[in-house]
């Protein structure tokens, strides 16, 4: 059986759990039938010393939008953890929000990749990531 | 000509200008002849929502470990941007401190490779990345 | 001025070329606005123990459609050189033809990025890579 | 228990079964307490149009020290697959041999990671690769 996907009410739940992307300011921007896009407002404690957002911020976004729509699409009864990440940077930025659209590649019963795009307030790709989760066990069974 | 060496209180100064490590709370660890170490602690604002520390810190202390350990062997009169990471995570931290051994396995006149391997506290590794920087542009020369 | 791109005719001088895939027998399979793909039959000496096709000839595949996808947008007057590359591999696939579509979705001046979508003959993904590029001289100056 | 290491003629056995890198003419070289390395004599036929190694055949002697690596160390009884690899190149290689040595930095329940650094003849690091391996089955179980 396909399992039910997370209304946006209940993505905004799982998102708030998070604690670290609550501390970076991350909030839901948009709901797709293969993902989900995360924003990110660029503010000075996210900077890197040449002012612009430093890339740890950007790959925080990109590993939460993939893991959330993971959330998002597997309808939340299962407990995921990241096995790696790959991200390339294309552009700096130092105003405004960034967003992280995350698409689902691959879902497999174990292994599922997503890649998120990462673009600015001016829809220019910033930075692009493939990531790879995997789902451990299903904490929906006893439920 | 080979390039001088930061001393440690220089490479602190050079962390120190970073916001968004300073706002995580990396330190400096150690100095080696290949690169060097950052550690940072595990708080509860850095964690998932497993509370476990959310993967995005983990890459920002990796990121963080190998370009200050470029600043650290160019002698930091250059300037210099992420390319592009990778990173794997071989097993969730829940308390103590993490640290990013970073070795520059690469240097070259335009891109420069670091290794990180991550351990916690019991010296188990619990992650190792990837990174390729840029070295943009001499400011020394002005300078 | 921006670059002419090259011929469907060019493009298969510039495959020609390279010894490796010439041996895998690789050949362009068409030529898009972004990218091109390229195609390699399955065949017995490229399989692994399993008797599925044998990751690097994926790999392989994969890193030249992102280059030769680069020549082609370039008009190919530039040296270029791989600097990495990162694919995730979704299923194994043990006949027909496979397809490498590269997308060039960062051109710099000196780094591009291409992402590369490998399907089987039925269309379905069988993995996905990210390749950075390096530009190396122009060799166009002097012709 | 822990699994019984292969011999080395056994790895050889396991080599020997991979159309693809028998194809390459990659041979043993050396076996280690956390991996081993394997070889490969550069050809004009593994060459790419600039006249050097072709970037798919390192990356297939990465993925292949690793996996080899990987039955060595679990004793063979093992189906495995390749779930993601990433790969920097250093330096061009025209000639001699190219050797990839794989340390198994993660042997997991499911996942394996292996690190691979890559040397020409005179030992200069002419690239690194991080890969990751998933254990499928337990083959050993029937036989």
């Amino acid at each position: 059986m396909k399992p039910k996907k997370l209304t946006a009410p209940q993505v905004r739940e799982v998102l708030k759990k998070i604690h670290f992307t609550g501390f970076l300011g991350v909030r839901l921007a948009g709901l797709h039938r293969d993902g989900l896009t995360l924003a990110c407002a660029v503010r000075k404690h996210l900077l890197n010393s040449a002012e612009v957002l430093h890339g740890g911020v950007t790959a925080t976004l990109a590993d939460a939008a993939a893991g959330v729509a993971l959330h998002y699409l597997l309808g939340s009864h299962r407990a995921i953890t990241t096995v790696e990440m790959k991200i390339n940077y294309f552009r700096p930025v130092s105003e405004g929000e960034i967003f992280a659209r995350a698409h689902l590649v691959r879902m497999g019963a174990t292994l599922c990749v997503g890649r998120v795009d990462i673009t600015d307030e001016r829809r220019r790709m910033i930075g692009t990531a493939l990531i790879t989760y995997m789902i451990l066990a299903n904490r929906g069974a006893a439920s």
